[in-house]
């Protein structure tokens, strides 16, 4: 299941930017699981990870190629990506492996090791077949190209059901900037930092310290407000490159804002297609927490709601049972909640008021709002004006089943 | 589904302490919907109630009721619970509606209307029907009597699949004591003070402040040790009884400590019942986090894997898929983790040391301890000595059925 149309934008190329897609056969044969992105020389780069304690092993060796590749002035060239397997809690034998399959690709492309950053996804635990990724790199690498971004974007999924990507071009000094990135994720999404995997590349000029800025901005009005089922993976990895193929840096001019704003909604954009296609998703739920003191406790409100399987099963049903919402915001941990000056909407429907259902609320208006494909969770805190949005979906058989049959 | 055979203990009566169960149709024409319990004059009371902030209008009347009838030195006399409406989200109504209920059976026996304590659980948001309750009042207290715990224990289920209760007697200076108990709840389980409704009598003499005490020492090793799917209910509340009939005083006794403990062992049992019924249960499973440094990251560890949906539908799948596990006690947010000292076994099977899988662990030896009914996962966090366990379920496609159907 998923929810919306899913067919990926026009995608346009960035210059400097080269994909391709291979296929090394890991966990599904004749399945492409192998992507290799290539930056141009002189690209800069911006990461973030996940925060999981139990980070995987590419994680760790992606952290440090990226702190050596810039110490050394020599910048990253690399991403490779391979799903079907997460070489995650694989230990010292999963950071061997990662280290391999880069020296590998760096002999074939003539550049250092630590130019190279390594991505994987897929089942955890299990050993990294390391041989067929070797095997395949040599004819992938062969066949970059810039406009591969939608065989890249279905080359990264697993449980994904469609690619997801998202492009903007925006015209900055006369010169058209170009921003496009993909992801992947459908489940173990409650990124603590990034999702799962997704690249977004620029062809803009842009220093490291200012991507970096932008790309953590960015993170926190996207990837970091989705949740599916509330895990946070050990893979989450994000990557902004900017190549500086085009001849200016928006940041510093005074369009620097509509830059900004380009990367911000090509992130929103991937962060919300992740949500639609969530593991057995057939609702996309927006709850909007207003009124807030703090961002921490709109975000503790939106994510106990959000993440409630009680919640989530009454919007897989259409069940407009918004006691289970109330029952959700009164557990989120909120100290002194006045549950008197407490709104919930359901879109522009008032549930709920002063303790109890709003008195103006039938059951056929919130039906109606209940049976669409998207619709707002709204909840009005009255205690100062921050607000904050996540976007979630509702828990279905389907997720179960995904995920009771995952290693079958 | 449910796990276990689940047949009732023999219950035995505790002196002083009456049961009565009647039929209101509240919500299922036909179904035992109304409990009344009688407490002998000069028995004493302990309460813990959920600290959800949406508290039901019933738990904000037994508070007051409970503090105000041991201000007036007259004690509770009467426990009032109906199933089928939560009586919570219903504001000012909700309030009036429980109190004419207490009224009303106040009348009836002729006490004041603070003697007695109201209880509900069911569906949240909607009024209390409050006719039928009335009706349905005085044919139930006609037929109050000490031997109906079983009976009582049906009289106060709703998605349950099954009566819970437990009972101990034993001998102090020559008397036989006993405690019993029942509960309910199968949904909405995660309680943060204490499970959605549990009675517990003794006939034992205890004054209120130490039966405060053992109380509250008992719900932390039992109802606030389990989970079935992490939603705090907006109608938790545990009673605990002493009605004084058997002349004795344990807790000031040589007795003391076996005293506490048949009250612990009680309340455990009626905890893991709630659990073993959890909604579409088809596994018990306990979560065994030692080496802690605190109480606090225990249970942080514990209820981050029982709750996690990845975890519980590995479990459902009996999918020994450890790196779920991994990745759950990573993002649970303990502060300096260090994976490398983490170990982690099903019963007495190590399955991940070093950051990875152990050396020794076959996915033969993993999947045998998945395939039973009852098991342990067990996390040594290596640093310090405190362990904590929480008790949880799985997460099947019944979960999504009893509770995307729970209104139609």
């Amino acid at each position: 299941m998923a929810v919306g149309s899913g067919e990926l934008p026009k995608m346009f190329p960035v210059q400097g930017f080269q994909l391709a897609t291979g296929c090394a056969g890991i966990k599904v044969p004749g399945r492409r699981d192998l992507v290799i992105m290539a930056l141009a020389e002189g690209a800069e780069i911006a990461t973030v990870f996940t925060r999981n304690a139990f980070c995987a092993a590419p994680v760790q060796l992606a952290k440090k190629h990226g702190a050596d590749s810039s110490q050394s002035g020599k910048g990253v060239r690399y991403l490779l990506t391979n799903t079907g397997n997460a070489n995650a809690g694989t230990g010292e034998q999963g950071l061997k492996d990662a280290l391999q399959t880069c020296a590998s690709l760096a002999a074939i492309a003539a550049v250092d090791v630590e130019q190279v950053l390594p991505f994987s996804t897929g089942v955890i635990g299990e050993p990294l077949p390391i041989e067929p990724i070797l095997a395949a790199l040599p004819t992938t690498f062969s066949t970059l190209d810039e406009n591969a971004w939608a065989a890249a974007a279905e080359g990264i999924l697993t449980t994904d059901t469609r690619a997801k990507g998202a492009s903007r071009q925006i015209e900055i000094d006369g010169e058209t900037v170009t921003v496009t990135g993909i992801a992947k994720g459908a489940g173990m999404i409650r990124p603590d930092m990034a999702t799962m995997l997704a690249y977004v590349a620029t062809d803009a000029v842009c220093a490291p310290q200012d991507l970096q800025q932008i790309l953590n901005g960015a993170v926190n009005k996207s990837f970091n407000r989705i949740t599916v089922d509330g895990d946070t993976s050990t893979n989450d990895s994000l990557v902004l490159v900017a190549t500086g193929q085009v001849d200016v840096e928006p940041i510093h001019s005074k369009d620097g804002a509509r830059f900004v704003e380009a990367i911000e909604q090509v992130c929103i954009e991937l962060a919300q297609a992740i949500v639609r296609d969530g593991e057995g998703a057939t609702k996309f739920v927006s709850v909007e927490v207003a009124g807030g003191a703090s961002v921490a406790e709109c975000l503790q409100v939106a994510y106990t709601v959000a993440d409630s399987p009680l919640v989530k099963t009454a919007l897989f049903a259409s069940d407009p049972n918004w006691g289970r919402i109330l029952a959700a915001i009164g557990r989120a941990g909120v100290d002194g909640l006045d549950v008197e000056k407490i709104k919930v909407w359901l879109d522009d429907v008032l549930i709920a008021e002063g303790g109890g259902r709003a008195l103006s609320y039938t059951e056929q208006a919130g039906q109606q709002v209940m049976d669409q494909e998207e619709l707002t969770i709204r909840i009005e805190l009255a205690r100062g004006d921050i607000v904050e949005t996540v976007w979630t979906t509702d828990l279905s058989y389907d997720y179960i089943r995904i995920n009771a049959e995952y290693r079958t």
